[in-house]
Parts: structure tokens; C-alpha cells; sequence
């Protein structure tokens, strides 16, 4: 009964518009953490810090705080750097699969702690569970063990890392707290900086498909994770990147898997390529390795090797057939000019309805399932011409799927837009 | 599982500085009610309602659904017109005792419905009970046939009115959402208007010991109630008044029913006549009885009668003796000069103290305890001359008293300032 501080005043603190001092900031979040502060001042709290902000100062502190509340984990013997990538989420977005052997081919360890899909953005570790026998729960010393060997480990967030972040992150949920940026900026990077990285290069995506629709806001939340990242002493930079039409051809998991390979393979869609050797260089970059020949290494195969090496050390076979599709339906154009635009939320709400993405997190996904894509924006078309298959393990699925991408594309004359760049800026501490 | 709305769609509409349409309004208190919407998307809401606002039209349907959720009563069949008064809670705030009394003497029915006190302002309650015999707990129908019989009821709220109320009142007590003006107008406004009176006159204070010490924040939330009272079919005024001295000369329990019944036999303090009279004039022109004689009835016994019959009618005696004080201390003038402030906080603090309110709800009240002053501001006095004796049943409750007036009161050279109107301003619809 000796806490020292009350919960009612630091929530005024912030609703007064303040600056919620140090100490009182740790044991607000200490004292949820322990449950003695309630859900609902967490709430009223969260609230005020959505519509009054927080100062760089408190969201450091903030961010230190809910690292606190779990444990840290630490590469520092591992002898090699390390780097790490965070996307914030979009459609098609399978980038880790190929970036994370792509980086560590060149003896960088990439230790890439990654979730399900929720909704109608896809989850890194439902894709490669498409693989037969891959398995995304590894222990510490099992990841310790994978980085030193192989260089990439791609698996499961353990329940200890920011325990304080995972208990705000449900309740934001809940109530209408999720577009905080300083909640979403702690949310993220007190997980990443957990996690022990040397460094982290992050994609904030904008545009329809991406949690930041608005790029002003996708922006400040970048900015807002690299200062962050660099206060904590964690190398950060974030490429801001489009995420208004899907990525590559692919939107599902097994297709998805498919198509990292191909690019790992030297080939694959030219948007795909774009950003993972984008993303390849900044990662490479900061971990003292400017000069890597990234796009040699897809060319000549050591990016592959280290994919299988990735896939074997967590009992995959990268040689085993992928699931495959039981019910396809094909929609064709209806006339013929440019398709000039494929809306990225449509899509990903049609290849969750179709089962790759669940609503609720106890669900199965069906690896099977999702969309793939045979046009791209851009391209000419001429009616009757297949656009895209949706697939699925049951037919019954195909007309919601349909409703969703209902207007989402169009097809016409060609208005000479120039398209606009994958990745719109880079930004830097 | 067939809700028609969704509590974090509301709290966004909020959030985002829209107004919620009245449907999902309803149904976000309704839920609320059924513990379907969990406190922490109200605690979320509150804080959103505190930041961005509501219309007048949001706090009506907000007010209108915190009534549905209970009962409501409903005195037409009485066949006179019924008045009541809501005060905003203040140091040494008795006036409902002499208030009810003299405006049932015309007639008129006043059905009281009060709480008990809580921190340092009292509660009207408390302080009838130090009356021996009378009980502040009364069916339906015994109010009823008081009203009819007497005219004048103060009695206990029962727990059928405004149930949500009581649950949100709660939480925004914890999450630091009380000084939301439309959660605050919606509160009292809600528990008076199912009552079911015909009009209403509001006592709204500002000054030290108010609710809302600041006199913009108090005209804003008198402004909002008479129109939420008007919007919702009750007549309703306001006075906005000033509560940074004291009321009267006795701030407690027993002392506070003695002030009453001098100022029911035509004499007590000039400032709580004045206030008494105030209302009362309100009360009655809201009742058509505009030409009423009020200070009249004050000096003829007919409000002292009033006030006999509806002692008597709760099985009280109103000519038993009143709890004396155990202990007292007087403190007295340290200089000769004039008593130029006397803030009404640390007095209502230091009478909380000695006993005369309580820190928990559950907690006894010490009927004999309070502050009875011998001066007010403007008057002068002689070096050595008692200012105010503390009253307790246990002279350990002494010094922590002592430590909350200090420097509430100074004496020195009359610096000629007017004194501040007692009403500053009568707000109408």
C-alpha cells in the first residue's frame, strides 16, 4: 500500500496536456504490469496521450519501461553484428523471407522475432508455415545456436519481451487507442530493442493496405521510432514505402512463400526485388558492410543457400511441395486498356475472407488460400484476359471475396500517370 | 451477439472530435449498464468526452439514457406543482434544510433527494441525522404521501434512479475523467429529472471550496445544465454563486441544523438568508408563484412550521437536543485589525478532520464535530478576540485541523476592497 505515486495524477497530468515526469511514467507502467494500476486508467490514460501526445523524453521512457517489465535478450557473444527489420504491416508483404537470408549471407546475424497475421494483413510466421515441417517456437539457446550457425532466424516472440507492451497493446485494442503514435512507436520498438538487435532498419508503409494509410502520419511515426531507437542505442533508419497496391503477385502464405523464392532465386516481381535489396542495403549498411553486393548475392545463389540452411535448421524442407490450391476462381478483364489501379485493402480483406488471415487469433489460417495476382497496375490488358485467381479450400468462400474487391481495380485508358516510387524517402536519426 | 453498435466505433466518432449519433449514444450507456461495454472502453470514452466535448444535443441523449437505464418517478398525480433545488456542493452549504421547508409553506412540493457527504464538502444528509430519530431512508410511497401531507421531503436517493450514473460517476472518479463538464451535467441533471420534478433551480458555486473553484468552468457547467434541463422538458435556473468563504457561521453536522433553524425563526447568518431567500424566489417563480412573500414566511413561523412537520413526518424530534461537542479549541486573533479572507477550502478540510465528513463512503460521520466561526471577512477585530473554535470528539483530531487553516485567514489593514456579490449571476434558458 506504499505505491508512490496515484494513477488519477499522472492521467492528469496528460489530459492537462503535461509532461508525465520520469519516475511517475516508470511506475505507471510497472504498476499495470503488476495489475495495480486498472485497465481502465490504462485506458483513460492511453486516451490522453492519443489526443495530447507525449514529448520524445516520455516515450524513451515509456519505451524503457515496458522493456523493463520482461527480460532482454542479449547477442553481444555472438561475435557478429546484428540487424533487424520491421515492416508495419501491409498486403503481399513477404519481404522477411527473402531479406532475412539475403542479409545474413553476408555473416550478419538477423535475428527477425515475428507474429501472426490478425485482419487482413499476413503474418510472417503463418507464411512460412506453409513449409511442412517448419516450426516457428524456438528456444533462446536454440536461436542463439541457429544465428551463430545459419546467420537468420526467423520465429516466434517469446512471452517474456515486454509482457507491459503485450497487455496495452490487447487493451488499445478494445479502446480506440490503437493510432496513438507514441503507443504505436513503444509498442513496436520496446519489442526490437528487447529483442537485443545492434540495429534496425524499419518500413513504415502508407497507402491503403498499410496501418498508416495517411504518408503525414506514417511519417511522423517513422521519425518517431528512429528518434526513439537512437535514444535507446539501437542503430535505426525507416524507409517510408507505398503500400496503396499489394506487393508482387502474391497474397496469401503458401503463394507467398512461392514467390520469395523466385526472388531468392534471381527472379521474381520487380516491386518485390525493389524493396527486399532496398531493405538489404540499409540492414547491411548499419551493420558495417556498405559495400555488400546485395543484388550478386540473388544472382549467384548464396542468398538461397542461406533460405534452405534458414528453413532446415528450423525442421523445414525446402524441397517439400507446398500446400496447394483445392478451389480456384479466375476473374477476367471485362474490356480492354491499362489496368490503373489494384487498391491494397481490398485485396487483403478478399485473401482473409478466402482464409489466408484469421479474425480472431485462436483461428487456423488455410496456407492454401489467398490471391494471386497475374496484372499488375500499369499494365495493358485485353478484355477476357485473366486478372487474377482467388483461391481457396472451399467455394463457398469465392462471393465475399468478390464483394471486397468490387471496385477496387480499374481498367482504362491510359491517363499517363507517371507511377508513383516504391520508396518515397529514407529517413535518418 | 447481435449488438447494432460497436463501443470502439463510438469511442472514434469521440475521439475524432465527431459527434456520436444518438442511436449508438443510447446504446453505448445502455451497454455500459449491462456490463457489455467494459469500464475501460467507458474509462477511454470519458476521457475523449473530457478532451473533445459534446453537443448539447450528445448531452441530452447522454442524460436521456442514464435515465432509461432505472427508474423514474413521477409526482403529477399530486396536484401541485413541484420544485426542487441542486447544489453543487460547498463549505458550510445547509441551505436545502431551511430551503425545503419555506418553499413547501406555499404550497408548493419539494422533493429533496440528497447523498451523503464525501471529502470535505458535507452532505445534507448527514447532517439531518444529527437529529435524533430521523431517517433519511423512505419507500416511494412514504415520499409520496409526505409530499402531499407536508409539502417538503429530504430524503435518500434510492438506488433505482440513474444506475448508470452511479457506475460511470465511479469510474471517473479512479481515471481522472471527473471534470468532464458533459459527464458532470449529465450526472446531476440525470438523478434530478428522474425524480421527476416539474422545475429545477441550480446552485452552481465557484470559488475555493467548490466543485469548480474557477468561475468560467462554473458558468460553463450552469450554462449546460439549465440547458439540458430546458432540452428535457424540466424548468430549470441557475444562480451562480460564490463559495470562497463559508456559508453562515457553522460548518458540520448538528451546528449546521442549529444555524438552519435560526434562520427558519427569522433570524442566522445575513449570507445565508440572503442565499435561502435567493433560491427560494427561484423555486417559487418556477412554481407560478412569482409574488410569493418569502422573508415573510421566514418571520411569521409558517416556514418554521414547514420545517416541524417535515422533521416529524421522518420521525424525527425537532425539539429533542442536538449532539454537543466533547471537545472544542478556539483559536483567536494574533493582531487587531480586519478579517480580510477566510478561504472556504482549508475550513471545509479542517471540519473533515475533526469528524464532520468522511474519507470512505462506508465511514461514520461525528455528528458534533465542525467549525463554528465568530467572524467573517469584513468584520474587524481586537488582538486576543476568538476567531473559530474547533469542535471533535477527540482532542488528538486538533493539530491536523490546525495544519489545514493555516494561512487560510488573514487579519490586517482594512484595504477597503468591496466585498464580492454572494450571487453573481442568474442564468436562464
Amino acid at each position: 500500500m506504499s505505491e508512490p505515486f496515484d494513477a488519477v495524477d499522472v492521467i492528469r497530468t496528460k489530459r492537462d496536456g503535461g509532461a508525465v515526469p520520469e519516475p511517475a511514467l516508470r511506475w505507471m507502467i510497472d504498476a499495470y504490469t503488476r495489475e495495480y494500476v486498472a485497465d481502465a486508467q490504462m485506458a483513460s490514460f492511453a486516451m490522453a496521450v492519443l489526443l495530447n501526445g507525449m514529448t520524445r523524453d516520455e516515450i524513451r521512457v515509456m519505451t524503457d519501461a515496458m522493456i523493463a517489465s520482461g527480460e532482454r535478450m542479449d547477442f553481444s557473444g555472438l561475435g557478429k553484428p546484428t540487424v533487424d527489420k520491421h515492416s508495419t504491416g501491409g498486403v503481399g508483404d513477404k519481404i522477411t523471407l527473402p531479406l532475412a537470408p539475403l542479409v545474413a549471407s553476408f555473416g550478419v546475424a538477423v535475428p527477425q522475432l515475428s507474429g501472426r497475421g490478425l485482419g487482413h494483413t499476413g503474418g510472417t510466421l503463418d507464411k512460412l508455415e506453409s513449409i511442412p515441417g517448419w516450426r516457428a517456437a524456438l528456444s533462446n539457446d536454440e536461436m542463439f545456436a541457429q544465428l551463430q550457425d545459419v546467420g537468420a532466424v526467423v520465429c516466434a516472440a517469446g512471452s517474456g519481451l515486454a509482457p507491459a507492451d503485450k497487455r496495452l497493446y490487447a487493451l488499445r485494442d478494445v479502446t480506440g487507442t490503437v493510432e496513438a503514435i507514441p503507443l504505436i512507436a513503444s509498442s513496436i520498438m520496446s519489442k526490437k530493442i528487447a529483442e537485443g538487435t545492434d540495429a534496425l532498419v524499419l518500413d513504415v508503409k502508407f497507402g491503403s493496405g498499410a496501418f498508416m494509410q495517411d504518408v503525414e502520419k506514417a511519417r511522423e511515426l517513422a521519425r518517431t521510432m528512429v528518434a526513439l531507437g537512437t535514444d535507446s542505442g539501437v542503430a535505426t533508419t525507416a524507409l517510408l514505402t507505398d503500400m496503396s497496391t499489394p506487393l508482387g503477385l502474391a497474397i496469401g502464405n503458401a503463394n507467398e512463400v512461392r514467390e520469395s523464392v523466385e526472388v531468392l532465386a534471381g527472379g521474381g516481381p520487380a516491386d518485390v526485388v525493389e524493396l527486399t535489396v532496398a531493405l538489404a542495403r540499409e540492414m547491411l549498411a548499419l551493420a558495417g558492410r556498405p559495400e555488400a553486393d546485395v543484388e550478386g548475392a540473388l544472382r549467384n545463389g548464396r542468398a538461397m543457400d542461406a533460405w534452405r540452411a534458414m528453413i532446415r535448421a528450423q525442421d523445414g524442407d525446402p524441397d517439400a511441395p507446398l500446400p496447394t490450391p483445392r478451389e480456384t476462381h479466375t476473374v477476367v478483364a471485362e474490356d480492354s486498356g491499362t489496368v490503373r489501379r489494384m487498391e491494397a485493402l481490398p485485396f487483403g480483406i478478399a485473401a482473409w475472407r478466402l482464409g489466408a488471415g484469421r479474425a480472431r487469433a485462436q483461428d487456423p489460417v488455410v496456407h492454401a488460400a489467398g490471391i494471386d495476382l497475374h496484372v499488375k497496375p500499369g499494365q495493358t490488358v485485353t478484355a477476357g484476359q485473366p486478372l487474377f485467381t482467388l483461391v481457396a479450400d472451399d467455394e463457398s468462400r469465392f462471393p465475399r471475396a468478390l464483394d471486397a474487391v468490387r471496385g477496387a481495380y480499374d481498367i482504362g485508358a491510359d491517363l499517363g500517370a507517371a507511377s508513383a516510387p516504391l520508396v518515397l524517402e529514407r529517413i535518418t536519426a
